[in-house]
Formats: C-alpha cells, sequence, structure tokens
C-alpha cells in the first residue's frame, strides 16, 4: 500500500501559489483567522494555518474573544472585520459557542472573504458545480490529493462514509462534478461494509477513530482518510485503521499527514484567488 | 407490479392543505406565475398548475412576457411581482431566453416567495438538510409519492440518474434527510446498469425516453420515473420502459399520471406554507 502524503500535494499547491502571488505585484492578502474561546481543536487548527500561511508568503492575522462574548459584541466585531479592506479573506473556527447565532453569521459573511464556504451564496454555487465560489477548504483538500497523485476520478465508483456540511455533502458535489458515480453513506445505512467494500475510492469522513478496517475497503481501492481522532493510547488517528487495509488498499493517505496537511494548503490558494478577484 | 398514481398521492396533499387553509381565516394566498415566451412545455406545466391551484381552491394569476423582452425590462417587471404584497408566492418558468440573465434572478426572488427553490438562500438551505426553506417541488415530489405509499426511506439504498439542480442533487438531499444510502449516476457513471439493478429505490431523472428497461431495475425495486418525453410515437412517456421492468419491479409510478401530478400538489402546498409565514 502507497502512503499518499499530504506534505507532497501541499508543495504542488505552494508552486501553484507562488505564481498567483506573483501576479498580485506586491499586494500580498491577508487572512483573518477569526476565533471564539481557547478550544484546543481549534488553537492546534490555528496554528497550522499561520505557519502554512507564513511559509506561503501570506499575512495572517488572528482575531480572538473571549468564550463568553455576546451575540451583540460578537456581531460588531465581526462585521468591523468582514468591512476591513485589509482583509482578503477570513477563516471562522467552528462551532460557535451557543449564545452566538452561527446562521447569522454565515449570512453575514461577504461570500468574496468566504474562504470555507460557509455563507448560503457558496453552498449554492458547490451544490450546483458553479467553481466561482468557495467550497469547503477540507472537502476540495481530498480533490486535490487525488488530483495531485494522478488518481482519475471520472466515472469511478466513489464512496463517502459521513454526510457534514463540511466534508460529506460538499464533497460528494465535488466529486460529481468530477464526473464520479458518488455514494453518500452515514450510521443509517444498511450494509455499510459491502458499500464501502464496492468502492473504488473510498473517503472516510465519519468522526470514529479506526471505524473502517479492511472489512470495509474493495481490493485496490484507494482510500482518503478526513478524520482526525484522538485513539485509546492518546494518540492521534484517523477514521481508517491502517495496519488493517494495508492489504486491500492500492493507496491510503495517512493521519496525520494526510488530507488535513492539504487542507491549510487549500485555504492559502482560496486566499489567493480571493486576492485575484478583488483586484480583477 | 404496482402502479402509483399520481393522483392519489395529489388527493392527500390536497387535504393537508385544506387544512392548511382554513388556518389562514379567509386571506387565500395568491401564486403568480411567470412566463417568458410561447414554450409548449411551459405552457403545459402552466396550465397544470392552474388547474390544480383552483382544485385546491387557491388564488393563481399569470404573468406573461413576449420571449424578446430585454433583461432590463423583464428585471423590472419582476421586481414588481417580487415585490406586490398581493403575491404570496412565485413560479418562473425556465429555462429563460438567453438575453436575460437567469443567475441575476434566482439572487432577485424573495427567498420567501420562491416557491420552487431557485434561490441562493433556498438551495443552501435544501443542501444542509434544512426543512425551513423550499426545496424544487419535482424534486420534493418524489418523496411524497415514497411517503404517501408507505414505503420507508431510512436505510435503503437508493440510486438517483441525473445529476440537474431541479431533480437529481436536491433530490439526492432530500433523500439523506430521510436517511437514504444515496447513489448518484449520470451519463459518465461506468456501470449504470449494476449500479441501479444494486438499488431498492430508483429514481429516473436523466430525461431519456425509456433508457432505463428491466436491465437496470433489481427485483423487487420500487420505481421512480420522474422523466417526460415524447416517444417515437408522438406519445407521452418517462425515462422508463414500463413494459420491460413490470416483471421486476414491485412499484413503480406511471408518465403520465405519476409525479407530474404531484409536483403542482406541492407546489400548492408550498403557497400555502409561505402563506403561513408570511402571517406567522
Amino acid at each position: 500500500m502507497e502512503l499518499l502524503k499530504g506534505a507532497e500535494v501541499s508543495a504542488k499547491i505552494k508552486e501553484q501559489a507562488a505564481r498567483m502571488l506573483e501576479k498580485l505585484g506586491g499586494n500580498v492578502p491577508k487572512l483573518a483567522i477569526v476565533r471564539v474561546g481557547e478550544r484546543p481543536d481549534d488553537m492546534s487548527y490555528e496554528r497550522g494555518a499561520i505557519k502554512k500561511m507564513e511559509g506561503f508568503g501570506l499575512r495572517v492575522q488572528s482575531y480572538v474573544f473571549p468564550a463568553d462574548i455576546s451575540d451583540q459584541d460578537f456581531k460588531e466585531a465581526f462585521r468591523n472585520i468582514n468591512q476591513d479592506e485589509d482583509v482578503t479573506g477570513i477563516l471562522l473556527l467552528r462551532p460557535l459557542p451557543k449564545q452566538i447565532c452561527e446562521a447569522d453569521i454565515e449570512r453575514m459573511i461577504d461570500p468574496a472573504k468566504d474562504l470555507d464556504g460557509i455563507s448560503p451564496s457558496n453552498i449554492a454555487k458547490v451544490f450546483a458545480g458553479d467553481g466561482t465560489g468557495f467550497a469547503p477548504c477540507t472537502a476540495e483538500a481530498v480533490i486535490e490529493v487525488l488530483k495531485a497523485n494522478g488518481i482519475a476520478i471520472s466515472g469511478k465508483r466513489v464512496t463517502i462514509v459521513g454526510r457534514s456540511m463540511v466534508v460529506g455533502r460538499p464533497l460528494s458535489m465535488l466529486m460529481l462534478k468530477e464526473n464520479a458515480t458518488v455514494t453518500i453513506c452515514h450510521t443509517r445505512t444498511a450494509d455499510l461494509e459491502g458499500t464501502c467494500r464496492s468502492a473504488e475510492i473510498l473517503v472516510a469522513a465519519a468522526g470514529r477513530a479506526k471505524m473502517l478496517d479492511k472489512r470495509y475497503v474493495g481490493q485496490g481501492a484507494v482510500v482518503i482518510d478526513v478524520g482526525i481522532n484522538v485513539d485509546e493510547n492518546g494518540k492521534l488517528c484517523g477514521d481508517v485503521d491502517m495496519d488493517s487495509i494495508s492489504g486491500a488498499a492500492s493507496m491510503a493517505t495517512p493521519v496525520p499527514g494526510g488530507v488535513g496537511a492539504v487542507t491549510t494548503a487549500v485555504l492559502a490558494k482560496h486566499l489567493l484567488l480571493a486576492a485575484g478577484q478583488k483586484s480583477g
């Protein structure tokens, strides 16, 4: 089984990014990372994003608010960031604390700055297969991993386990745009094993540590693991049991070091796209 | 093979509609049908919708514009209909002639009056499984046919042939909301026969006369035919070859007299929902 490493995909995106940055002629775009509270997952993702932006030669600024900020105060602050001419794009770390109406923020965010595709306008574009909007970075990272490794998608049987708005649903539409035959599975799927095993490309985005083992993987399948979990020994792991599938899958992305590393590279690319659209 | 007749489903929706109308206390909602040009398909659908609204005791008015109306003139007229307090909901017959920017109209239509789910706001809601918006009526009609006939969807293998924004894509999300395991097929699907044959519920929305015959239908499958085509003898027919599948399918919707009859009933229900939301 060949390991599909995220770093190599990220390096390819970095080359594209360098060309895009050059075209902007010195106007280095700026990412605003908006975080409410101190959740370790958010802070870990934030650190990764900052490192990636800096590595790509892009500007980044964190805006951090207390976990108990009121709905009104947060919206006022968010409106200022959203309207700030110096902010090219925004990454909002979610979920937000309960007192803040997340749906209002989704409607408020400028679609042109909505790099992670949370606004209705960008969601509708992803749904329609309209590439002018921004898809959620993690979903798009899966496509990038396949393309960077020369894995054909068109006509293939692709099975996605998980139906979240961050990965499963948008990825199903991105896969459809690439002409895959797409199956979406979830906790209520009657024969999850059989459905997964018939896939040529299997994407695990269920959020359950090592739930997919060799019983779920057809011979020669490509397995993309989007899960980020902690196993019984406190170690980071994906939704796939890597040791178990190594005899069945032809290729698979590791966790850590797989899709996660590509997600922030896609974020950087989106930032550059936003800057390009702004400058016309 | 049992035929699932649209008229029976429509009659059940009519009962719901009567109760909804009663609650509105004499404020009979009004549907605006907006048509540009004289395309026979549009006019046939319009006649069916008018008849259904009248049968349900609802008001309906057609707004007809010449096929060569300018983009600017149409938008001005559409804006007036959209803002008219007396208009509860709008059905826009599409596609519009090329000189009119359809995407602008989709963004312009008031989501609260957008009964056929063409606005980004409603599309995003359907995508997210948020039932507060309006799904395209034809997609929702498929769900209504299954529910009215007591056919369980949860956990079932549902295969949809076709990926349009009117049926395939939104229906995939409505099916997901009902906890189906959903597969979306299309012209680029490698093994269309096999993929369709493994479905417990098969939905044909490809727009090709009689393309699905017994080779595509598993034993005992439920077949929903959304196609409306004209066959080699000039007769109306669906995407399914009914004579061929009768030995395999357990149930199927006929064309005409199947999903089409339910679509306008769903439109009426949406009109009443819009009126209910307006009156709080």
